[in-house]
């Protein structure tokens, strides 16, 4: 019997106590490792994260670009399942570690867009989102009572996505605010959220810095790993 | 010099593997272990969850009632704030297990509103909440590329809230869907979202159910502990 199967886990945002039980148990019985890093070299942050938990003789790195070109990108994911494929079809226990959450904003659902049309045998498990983390380490809700929240990734510049979340929600976070910070800026002085607002870098890790300044996003290049909350009633 | 703390934890949807690292240990290190329930005796889920990690003898239930009289709830909580007060000054590590996440709709985070105004030291540690196990546990994405996602509770019926979030989000998750299962069912069909959802009950435990057949909405009662995620993508 072929025990091959692919798992993804989540291992949260940065400290390597918020990986679930679980996920450290597929860590341990893994053949294979699965880091993904932006280019060849360039290492991988969700590695530094669950390290220790991981044999490094299990690691294998996958390239994963950070680019807009749709067909490049495709032809590499699609590369890189076969690879995948490959492994478990041969017995192997693969797993694919990456950052917060698998089911949030990840690079390894577009993995899973080919693995779901093979017959392997995939389980994914949940992690910490960097949201939750950053409220947690404030001690304030990311909702409550009969509030919602909305999560808009910033993707080039403030769109009708954003404002309309800004407009309606008392809750929203704001995902790669590193995109634009000026033009961020720029609407939430407008919509008098100047000072409704928290920035964090890093949560997690021991070099989590928070902002709440507006000026910072205005003049500062904003670091990749970062999030934004605004909340309309101010509890920051 | 006084050990006293208080730590609010986050034990999951469900799934005893699914607490973190950090959560377990401060299990383990508690000198009281508190776990809510909705009343008197009612029994509490989120001990089930993590009671093989916990030492029974330290366990202290609470009441947090379920229902809309505020001031009700207010003179409740505080009084709760009151007794965890005292067993932190009297040195005691006290840790509070919640469902899920404790930022994310939590009864947690009305006590932490008593005892933010004490000088008690605080922590928060995040959990992993109901849809993101929900999308996990069916190898699908809460939202991905450039999409949004929303997350709005339904409080009593289907309101304002919820519509914005239909109209405007890829990707909706509706937290609470037993308070009005018909009034959704409704709403859902009139946007042609009929095909484009799945509720989840009891997301992570072996009694997990999955309908996503919209004439459960409108006949069956919806039990308790549901999610329902909406996505306009389909890919369900």
């Amino acid at each position: 019997m072929n025990r091959g199967r692919f798992i993804g886990v989540g291992v949260g945002p940065g400290d390597s106590e918020l990986l679930t039980v679980k996920t450290v148990r597929y860590l341990k019985e893994a053949d294979v490792i699965i880091c993904p890093e932006k280019k060849e070299g360039s290492g991988s942050f969700a590695l530094d994260i669950a390290k220790e938990y991981i044999d490094m003789d299990k690691v294998a790195y996958m390239t994963f670009p950070m680019h807009y070109d749709v067909d490049e990108l495709k032809k590499k994911w699609s590369s890189n399942a076969d690879e995948i494929q490959d492994l478990v079809s041969n017995g192997k226990m693969v797993v694919f570690i990456t950052l917060g959450d698998p089911t949030v904003f990840s690079t390894y659902m577009y993995l899973l867009d080919y693995l779901r049309e093979t017959d392997l045998s995939i389980e994914t498990v949940p992690g910490i989102t960097s949201f939750c983390n950053m409220a947690s380490s404030m001690n304030i809700p990311i909702a409550e009572w009969e509030e919602g929240f909305s999560v808009v990734p910033l993707r080039k510049s403030v769109d009708e996505k954003l404002i309309n979340a800004l407009d309606n929600f008392e809750n929203v976070v704001i995902m790669k605010p590193s995109n634009d910070g000026k033009a961020l800026a720029k609407v939430l002085k407008e919509k008098g959220l100047e000072n409704n607002f928290v920035l964090v870098t890093k949560s997690g890790t021991d070099k989590e810095v928070r902002i709440k300044d507006i000026r910072y996003l205005e003049e500062e290049k904003i670091p990749y790993l970062s999030t934004i909350i605004v909340k309309k009633n101010g509890k920051l």
